[in-house]
């Protein structure tokens, strides 16, 4: 763990330069507005350890897949994120000398994350090998409210000298992606071009042929005049650079406004490209860099109006719940239904693909609760919209009639993961899928959702499930065999007992949303079973399945067995691994991982809390006793759900202390690999930690349920919530929970199982 | 099924030019003789369809791993055979036109692999573009009596005309394997050198530092008349070439006579590597190609005067076996115990590395029976030499405490394999190494080996054991977790019966061992108990492991499992797989493969064939009747093992289809697969059939068994057997065995369970 960030409820700081962890604090200071992002860069040249990342969401690679040994099925590709031009450039030069923070003399150094307001801010002292000592001031955002959009104030003030500057303002498109398989360049040139006080790069992706434009335009200013000069041109492939030379005085500051616009073909055709971006950069700058500061400010005061958490008496929480609901936000906005939440968001180009599981699984319930329910029904309908494509997939793997298995990791729906074990055998992500439409329509009662995408999705996934299964003579039940869990750690698993209780749920619901649509929609179901070229008698085939599912289980400890012969292994607590073995993962060979009984995150105890209503409180008390002390947690997408079960169990000391382990994550670097990048996606379940954890938020017959408590460290906590047509401030406190009616209709809601109404715009004290 | 080579007892003849099939030629048509060998390449340029590769015994390169996942564990690189310097080549130029097959007209092309004698032969008259027509002979051999060289006659005769011809008889370093994981070249040059008639090149290769000099001398005859002309000399990187600019006239033959030496850094200083091969070159030249021709044939006559399998009745079989036994001895011929076995010997380099289980379970058995016993045992210590390099890769796995895993795939002792479902989990292979060691002690009575070398081995693999198995509670028993047998279609198998009757196996024979070793050898054994930190206590764990393992059974069908819940599977035979799926593992994907009851190889049954004597005739049926059906046979170690016990069950009819399938695998390229070279470890699967399987031999009690009966097919079949002191040969004809005892010793043997005495010099007919 790593400690050197200034604690701050609403900023994060670093006070000093910390060159040794300068990725890491590139990836926690990275910004983002949904469209696009980058991390925390320096604009001028770096040669210390850096690692450079711009993003354009939507935006990939198809890069040819690289495995050992090929496998019948792999994919060709692996889509990858793109690490796109580089428009923050700013490179100053003094008597020939470059600022360089790795060679120059450090006096004094800030930098801030502002979560309130939406911008990343540095300032620092240095001097220079000729002893030129200066001061370096930049602020810099991605626009929320013209998301095509960033801007930079980049301000220099020489200290101790007068003199000449030599500075480059420039858009470097020549990236690499780190990650590339075949360390080759992903983009070529369509051309470059500088005109007056602009420049832009336009490239096109190899293979993909998207097509991406980056332009800036460049205003400077000194003692608070604006300059008229002109620039001279660089233009080299994939880079053009605006150069200026002026004088600077001792004690004068010289600012340079870079305001930078990236379009991209999958928003603009790009015969347009050279128009709009004039257009785009005469308006914003226009506007002007305050102006677009302020609108910066408005609209993240927008977001935490709906999304905040406030926790009173512990500042480290305070700042981590905020940087979680802060990261999630700059991924994803809910706008476009063709993006979705990559596990890195724009921070970072590891794992590839934009789309697991954890979408469905993890984020969902976030957006569900805080945000309008289009933003949720987005992340549906981009899964709805590559049904074509799971069927596709589950065709490669010899599936039939319309049986959709949607990918493991994707961006275009077409699998990109290529690892048999996971790609082929964890299907259990098609579940999630499933529950996810679920948990969508419990939350917004938006049953049209069901007729119009859900019955589609629906019927595929259950068509799946139905080939997948097979009939046991042995058992005279039916098992799903060679499957990957959620718990990553055992592969090709018999009967894991996860994957055959969603399946059999999967093929359940879909029994249920037919009797609904067919009710609510007639019209409109009578042509979706036509379109599906559904029949009745697969509705009796899922019937049979779902009431004949195995699942195996220990009677004599009253638990659900992981998968087939789980008691076979030998059965002893994490704490019996050594502290120099941990984790597991990194000191282990694979064989070993796979015989142990240690589980990478909750597997069984996923499928209690998707279905916590299904269990008593014994049943789910003795299955946490016995598989939460086997848990390595090396998934970050574990401590949470095990969080919100020990808080339902009433455990609140094991809940906070999970909950802790996932809340400052990144801002920690718990895991060692925040350089990467962040884990997004996991930031949702440390939301989930406190608002379905500690709260204890869920939906159960048609009400909002909430069952909180304080823990002991915390002073109070308080949140909103979105729940159909109502919205809640919930405060919790020491001497009870007071919650307020935000909305102009009466709300009924369960406290602790108790029922409760709360008047319009009123508050009630439980 | 390709049929486009001609059936002879004792070559293996191309008598037109098949240029779609030219790689797989060149496979089947490969020279060896231990120590180097080769693809049929032709000598001159070929444009069409070829894929060139010389080999040197020994020789290999670390390539840098590549894999789409890593897991820890993996090793950093992957040992490959190397393909060296092409030392063949002699270009023929005419009027500019260089001599191309594949640009040429063709009116007559014959090509012979003379198995016989050993050599190659090939004949064929051509016109250039220009309408100038010649013949062109050669014969190609790789010296089994001087084996670090080859010679070449080769011949040209203009047909319509005389003029200038310009010869090249280069040697081509600069070569690449076609599997390099980064296209990366190997070599890299030492020096180039040509010197009167003779040129060479010095390679080294990176990483590994092999250093090989491939040296040549040419001799020109012109109407029998050696020309007395001195060559120009073209050098380029790891390129050096003679050049001849020579009359010849019409109806004349122009002979080239061209010898070349291949000398590894593993058998000479490289410092004197230029003294070493000029007086090899001059050694050979002086003694001509036609006594080389000779001493060929002579050297190949004492090979088959022991190895050979005489089949009367069918041209097609008889060619099959003797060219698995032809390319057997091509392969290895016991000199040097740091050499083995590889999948393609020296006619491909696909998979890399050269010691695979095959080594013990298959070939073994073959060099066991037709070679004089140091053969077989040199295959044994090739496996003790690298015993410190199988317990630091157990040690990588977790292990310690000595015990040891061997790799499943390598060159030097190190693990080259990179999947972890058979890299770390195919742990069998460490069984059939011990089971090779009883093998060898059965057939050779050379007990002094089991306390040199065997118990080193045996006790490290027992260790190996102890620590691999773990006590289940659930079953109160000990339980083999994870593991891939034989049959590789299956992953991550819990209880692999195969794999824990060996493991058991092996516990126990380690015991028998050791009382063996103590009694024989009390001096050397005491030291060797000390040197392996050896406990009398390990001895009293093993017996407690081997006595308390778990063994999957079907009580009701009365057979074995193949691992835990196999018969969750839906059970259908092979024969219900449509045949456009089948080979399945080129159709389906590998989850559906896996979840499969399809079967790749012999596994329950591997297990029955080693361990025959344990099992009852009814317990063996019932198995083969179970699994057989359910196999593909779509590993080319498969037929041979069923084809043995069928021959046991007196299924003559099937064991007969299972060795055809077997026999002419290359030669029919059965696999579509022979271009990448053929399939040398199964060709002692071949060789099995017969012997094992017809002929019925095993040992049982220190005495030879034979139990032969003769396929419908056959008119007879006739072959010999070396065991312990006795020599045998066997004819099995219509009207009963003749078994002839070819040494000076009375012999005793049980045929179809009798005892029988055979006199020295004598022959008996049962």
């Amino acid at each position: 763990m790593k400690q050197y960030l200034i604690h701050d409820e609403w900023k994060v700081i670093e006070d000093r330069f910390h060159p040794e962890y300068n990725e890491i604090t590139e990836s926690i200071f990275s910004l983002g507005n949904g469209r696009m992002g980058q991390r925390a860069n320096f604009e001028e040249s770096y040669s210390g350890k850096t690692l450079q990342g711009n993003y354009v969401a939507g935006v990939y690679y198809p890069d040819k897949t690289r495995v050992g040994w090929w496998k019948n099925g792999y994919p060709e590709y692996f889509a990858k994120v793109l690490n796109a031009a580089n428009w923050i450039g700013i490179d100053l030069e003094l008597d020939g000398i470059k600022v360089d923070l790795h060679q120059a003399t450090i006096h004094d150094f800030y930098r801030e994350l502002n979560m309130k307001e939406g911008y990343l801010l540095r300032r620092c002292e240095i001097s220079l090998s000729n002893g030129k000592r200066l001061l370096i001031q930049s602020i810099r955002f991605n626009s929320m409210a013209d998301d095509e959009s960033g801007a930079i104030c980049f301000q220099v003030t020489p200290i101790n000298f007068s003199g000449e500057i030599h500075i480059s303002a420039f858009i470097d498109g020549d990236v690499k992606n780190k990650d590339s398989n075949y360390q080759e360049k992903f983009w070529e040139e369509v051309k470059v071009h500088a005109w007056e006080n602009r420049s832009c790069v336009w490239s096109k992706t190899k293979k993909s042929n998207f097509e991406v434009m980056t332009g800036q335009e460049v205003q400077i200013f000194q003692n608070g005049q604006k300059l008229d000069i002109n620039p001279s041109y660089e233009l080299k492939e994939k880079y053009s650079a605006l150069h200026y030379q002026l004088d600077i005085k001792q004690n004068e500051t010289l600012s340079i406004y870079k305001y930078a616009v990236n379009l991209s073909s999958e928003n603009h055709a790009s015969h347009s490209f050279e128009q709009v971006l004039l257009d785009y950069l005469q308006r914003i700058s226009q506007k002007g860099f305050e102006k677009m500061l302020q609108e910066q400010a408005n609209a993240w005061a927008e977001k935490w109006k709906i999304n905040d958490i406030i926790i009173e008496g512990d500042v480290a929480a305070q700042q981590g719940i905020r940087f979680n609901i802060f990261q999630l936000n700059q991924t994803y906005t809910g706008k476009d239904d063709r993006l979705n939440i990559g596990p890195k968001g724009f921070t970072g180009e590891k794992y590839g693909g934009s789309t697991y599981w954890d979408t469905e699984a993890y984020c969902i319930p976030f957006y569900l609760s805080t945000a309008p329910s289009h933003v949720a029904k987005n992340l549906l309908i981009y899964r709805w919209k590559q049904l074509d494509k799971a069927i596709e997939n589950a065709e490669k793997l010899g599936f039939s009639q319309g049986a959709a298995l949607y990918p493991m990791v994707t961006m275009n729906g077409e699998e990109c993961h290529n690892e048999w074990e996971i790609t082929f055998e964890e299907i259990h992500r098609n579940g999630a899928i499933a529950y996810a439409i679920k948990d969508y329509v419990q939350y917004t009662d938006d049953k049209k959702h069901l007729v119009d995408y859900g019955w589609d999705v629906l019927l595929a996934i259950a068509r799946f499930w139905k080939q997948r299964v097979n009939w046991s003579e042995n058992l005279q039940k039916y098992v799903i065999l060679g499957v990957t869990g959620p718990n990553e750690y055992e592969n090709n698993a018999n009967n894991n007992w996860y994957t055959n209780y969603l399946a059999a749920w999967c093929l359940s619901y879909v029994q249920e949303v037919y009797q609904e649509i067919k009710n609510l929609f007639p019209e409109d179901s009578k042509l979706k079973f036509i379109q599906s070229q559904f029949d009745e008698q697969e509705l009796t085939d899922f019937e049979e399945i779902a009431s004949n599912m195995y699942y195996p289980r220990d009677e004599k400890r009253g638990i659900y067995l992981q998968q087939d012969g789980f008691l076979d292994k030998v059965i002893a607590p994490v704490d019996q691994i050594p502290a120099n073995q941990r984790p597991i993962h990194q000191h282990w060979s694979w064989d070993r991982i796979l015989r142990s009984c240690y589980i990478k995150q909750a597997d069984v105890l996923q499928g209690m809390y998707f279905f916590e209503p299904h269990f008593s409180q014994e049943e789910i008390s003795r299955n946490y006793n016995f598989y939460e002390p086997l848990t390595v947690h090396e998934s970050s997408l574990s401590p949470c759900v095990h969080s919100i079960l020990a808080a339902k169990l009433g455990k609140e000391e094991k809940s906070y202390e999970f909950y802790t382990r996932a809340a400052r994550l990144d801002l920690d670097d718990y895991n060692n690999d925040t350089e990467d990048g962040c884990h997004i996606t996991s930031m949702a379940g440390t939301w989930m930690s406190i608002i379905k954890g500690f709260a204890g938020q869920s939906v159960e017959n048609n009400l909002l349920h909430l069952a909180p408590f304080l823990p002991k460290q915390w002073k109070s906590y308080r949140f909103k919530i979105h729940f159909r047509n109502s919205h809640l401030d919930v405060w919790v406190k020491q001497e009870g929970v007071v919650i307020y009616n935000l909305t102009t209709n009466p709300v009924e809601l369960l406290i602790h199982g108790k029922k409760h109404s709360i008047e319009p715009n009123a508050s009630i004290l439980v």
